[in-house]
């Protein structure tokens, strides 16, 4: 059993004049809209891509370069050579990047080339590798394990703050379940309760949280009312041809359709609760 | 494994221009604020209870005279008792009510004193309960089994449309995970996936769902964005004394403002989605 | 939260000298062997698996005649016709007879017709069908539910120790997780930690735990080594037109070998733990 | 949704020619019996207790230096040291020793001191870890993930293979469910399935699947007769006074009186299967 009153650091009020930047963009007073594919797979890809979700209104850029994946013969990723696309995609339309790191050996070269580290969820309580991420000085996008506990979740977090790391943002994507309909089953309770004992920002990972196109705008607006902090989203210019999760990525046209809602939902919430956009 | 092609009943699109009475009360062109006590208690504390959510702006009363309780030394309600002393409360109001059936015994009473049938997460799977409640004319809430999939869940609709009953509406009120924060975890996807099935109203039980105050407006909220069809929320005057979920029941001050703000959304969601409110 | 202080019935050491018997069959000082069809079908289908199975060595049949069914179209037993069949068959191969009762109003008729009754998962916690079932004289073999934990499993048999009755066994038939290979997960170490807690007998249903034939014989010589009080599992002469549970009924052949090797096993059980077969 | 047919290493026929070696010691045609502490606490620690497992019939050694735990405030082991101590101790018992690694760049150290490298359920889904330890000549014990289905494990094990390894052996320990009475849900079915699947030696961490000292003896032997290879057990000479799952640990005496009649329990299955001990 943790004792709760360990975990000072994920608890401190310190963390709420907290600014997070990613570059010369402020991660805390925006609400952050993640958009891109699920892998970087082309030069082009990724530049396609990069320039159909700014023109959509995303502030970020997502692609990853180091893929886990369940089968050893599935798509892992270009490895450097996806991050120096990813890094080219990102400047070429001047949004910061995310990326996954998977190994302590990858991450001084992550951080190089990228202006986020994500954590996954198959990675979420591999503590080498939080221990390593938290001495750099890249933000880092934390996701929830597929089976943690909030408890577990927040502990993983003091394990990055611990090393003196402050610019952390928590990922909720679903947790695993019995249901079939949904790849996962998200959890926005979790948001909501992470939100009351911390204030680190939390954001959505409604692609892998749901997996179908179908509810993601109405998860969406959920989830800003929710309270989160932003919505991370798969998008493919060609999904039917995408190397991974092409059936749950958007169109560029469907997730511009999203961010106007998202983007409305989010100033009727900060009216509603006469909070600052 | 079931054939969803012998769910006929379910998918049909006659239900979408079925509209769903309880007494004089469309249940179907109003976004339905159920708020009441877990159990009814006393006369008296129905009637106060009853009073105060009428005023915060409920449309329909709920109070359980037959409670299924885990220890068979828990309060278990009053049964016929309480069933008249809802009635009474319901008519001083002038608000529809709802309570719990848990014996196909007790269905005949049940409609005899109540305007809408609940039936509840633990008797989700109970066929004969469904076959009874489905030849009955009053309406019914069938909550989703706390362990049940989608699909079982419609296939227990099923059961009741079969018996020819066409006035169902659908509970979602948080699935058994392994998280330990919040009481259950509320799973706004499933209706999202159900309200693209079936034309079926689908409502939300959050006090259920959550068991925990703090976080049940923000809940509310992301659940009519999610696109839900009515909010359920336990209310109590004086919840350190009631018999039965007490820790979870809003105080009617707390559960006004909550209906305040659902309204605003619910009003919002309509524009954004420019459909009637 | 349950004041397990409370159940003071289930953990009654009176319990201890407490004889079941289903008619002249002692369930208590026999390792309880239990076999025969998911479902009643015909006259002559279960007096031909009850030749069988008596002969394989089963000292209890089953069958059942009122079927709880996930979907309503799926057969759903013969009823009382399903009933008296067994009990026919029953007293032709002099085997005491188990079956499931899923309805407050059937618990007569079923005691009438039959020597055990048995509540199912789906009704377990099915309250009023407890406190009805706990009033007769018959014996009661209570299932875990498919998502109940052992506490909540041990509030259920108190339901039925509260009225007055003792002749009570429980049967362990798996929980539902997320592991897709099994039909359920068999919990073993719950009649290991059931056994401790209570002098009640606990058998396994293997059937339903694991839903694959290839499995079934190591998981019985486990379960007797966990140190169960008997075997259920389902036995059909033709399980290719079974209408019920085909894919998971062992022909007879294959149920005798199970017995041949549980019998020895529990020999080496008892030898090994040095008390009575 | 990974394509079975994939997996063509893990269902290879190939395996069950192999013979998996650790020192001199054959880990296939021995049942493995693996006991030890949780953490290497201190160079006496481990010695006393390589003595007493020894002495009580283990043939492999366990012993943590490098210890995931939920908090980073929790003991995390000795690391190097802890390494030289447990080879001192196998060495001083002539023990061949198991231990943990959790990050790539520890693995050429962890073979270097042990004999055994293992990888632990929260490291199930690294597969910079997995791809790594696939490349080295010492034999890996995989855990099965607390919430991995069967396929993600033997997708996990097929990392392994890919790299050219052939001496895995898989270890199940539980799975998370919603049970709160054991630490785990012990899977025996999926000891059943994975051996009908696989070649490899599949062996059971019953302290870790249950965290309940009084059933592990029950549990010993009902895995046994599910036909696993090996048991893992925790073992402590002061159980109070260890820095890391100290209520699990069983005292050397009680793990005597368990080895025992697991070998008695072995004799029995070798000989009902008429196989081989």
């Amino acid at each position: 059993v943790i004792e709760l009153s360990d975990l000072k650091l994920v608890y401190s009020s310190d963390l709420a004049d907290n600014v997070i930047k990613a570059g010369n963009f402020d991660l805390t007073n925006n609400f952050m809209l993640i958009g891109g594919p699920c892998a970087v797979e082309t030069e082009k890809q990724i530049l396609d891509i990069a320039k159909q979700v700014k023109k959509s209104g995303a502030n970020i850029l997502r692609g990853g370069a180091y893929k886990p994946r369940t089968s050893p013969y599935s798509f892992a990723g270009l490895g450097l050579e996806g991050l120096k696309y990813l890094q080219e995609a990102g400047e070429a339309v001047t949004l910061p990047t995310v990326t996954e790191v998977m190994d302590t050996r990858d991450i001084e070269t992550v951080c190089q080339y990228c202006d986020i580290m994500q954590i996954g969820t198959r990675n979420a309580h591999n503590y080498s590798l939080l221990r390593e991420a938290g001495r750099q000085d890249k933000p880092v996008i934390l996701k929830r394990g597929m089976n943690s506990t909030i408890e577990e979740w927040l502990c993983s977090v003091e394990y990055l703050l611990k090393e003196g790391k402050k610019n952390v943002i928590l990922c909720e994507r679903g947790i695993r379940t019995t249901e079939t309909y949904t790849r996962n089953t998200l959890d926005l309770s979790a948001v909501c309760v992470v939100k009351k004992m911390t204030k680190i920002p939390v954001i959505v990972d409604i692609s892998h949280a749901t997996g179908r196109k179908d509810i993601m705008e109405d998860l969406c607006l959920a989830s800003v009312m929710a309270g989160c902090d932003g919505l991370m989203l798969e998008v493919h210019t060609n999904p039917n041809k995408a190397l991974c999760d092409g059936k749950q990525s958007l169109r560029p046209n469907e997730y511009s359709n999203i961010v106007f809602k998202v983007k409305e939902t989010r100033k009727f919430y900060c009216v509603l609760h006469k909070s600052a956009v």
